[in-house]
């Protein structure tokens, strides 16, 4: 028979999965970038082992939040806890699948001869990993702050992707560099942008979770 | 003050306005892949106006699921219709930010001249409206046969998709397509099949809340 554990303890128990979740996918992230740096694949067999384990912890997670949902009634910050995780676990599976998105067009781009300098991608990446850490950093601290510091990098990052995809179009229309190979590099920091979207969204979830206020969508206050 | 309402009817208002999201979405696709079908941009406004309604139902959703945890703390088949209804929620307002992403590609592609036929893309569109569209008719009924059909309707989006993309890029190798044109066309593609991955989630959270099983990431029970 199972021990009866502390709810105290069951809330530490999500708020740690959802951290090394959190944690899988910085490192999945970083691993394939970095993998075209260095043009090696030797660090992208961590990240399908990576999205494995996150998917594993997803159903755990979600799992749990609706026992302790239903075996304690949580009310007020409790509640809001479990309702943000539910939440915020969907936002790091995703992540999960994109940084796996990224890991497939690294082994694309190796395949291939180097386009040379990865012009800001590298950067970007830097940035988008640094989103995710303080988007999690947030939530165990539940720091109103560092969330909303998480919240306005994503205007840089935007920019950043927005710049990166000027610069391939041009090599496209230049007809120097393979198709295939600008394309590439273009899903990449698409789907870098889409996890700083999520790291945002976690943002949020923080925010909420913190103030109690829903700071999504704020622009519908000034309608 | 505000007349307490039974249970039963909070619970439909929160499905309606599920269903009234699941619409929005399926209408502004429509809509923004009509506009390049017809070479229009006249039933593009609607799209914005959409996604403004989508983004005050997301937040009242969440707000009505939470209140509704907190004050009737129901346990089984209720607990996790409110659970779904916070993810499949969460599922529609993303739809919605895509159906715009669609709309501006649209506006960009009617600035330029018509690259000819679009390819599969109004067929691939067609899908997806469709398991937007079976996704919440299988919530409403609790149908797992027609959520297990809009799961199996994935794989044949994904291959779409694909072939889409192979084709642009062709054109692009040709050179006889403009850069941004056969870009704004594979983003077209890639945004449908996001959307495509979003219903099937929904579809998921459906044969969940019928099953009471988790069919997601189902390939782990054989590891």
């Amino acid at each position: 028979m199972r021990a009866v554990r502390p709810f105290i303890t069951e809330l530490d128990d999500l708020q740690n999965k959802l951290l090394e979740m959190g944690g899988l996918v910085e490192t999945s992230v970083h691993n394939s970038i970095r993998s075209l740096v260095d043009r090696s694949d030797s660090m992208l067999a961590g990240v399908w082992d990576a999205e494995r384990r996150i998917n594993r912890l997803d159903i755990e997670i979600d799992e749990a939040a609706t026992r302790l949902l239903a075996l304690h009634q949580p009310v007020a910050k409790d509640l809001r806890f479990l309702t943000a995780s539910i939440k915020i676990n969907s936002d790091l599976e995703r992540m999960g699948d994109l940084a796996v998105n990224i890991a497939q067009r690294s082994i694309s781009l190796l395949t291939r001869p180097s386009v040379g300098p990865l012009i800001d991608i590298p950067h970007m990446s830097r940035l988008v990993e640094l989103m995710v850490h303080k988007a999690l950093d947030a939530f165990v601290q539940r720091d109103a702050g560092l969330a909303e510091n998480v919240v306005s990098s994503d205007d840089e990052v935007d920019e950043l992707k927005d710049s990166i995809s000027r610069e391939l179009v041009q090599l496209l229309e230049s007809g120097k560099t393979p198709v295939h190979t600008a394309l590439d590099m273009i899903f990449v920091a698409h789907n870098l942008e889409r996890i700083a979207d999520h790291a945002t969204n976690i943002a949020e979830d923080v925010l909420f979770l913190v103030k109690g206020v829903d700071v999504r969508h704020h622009h519908l206050s000034l309608l």
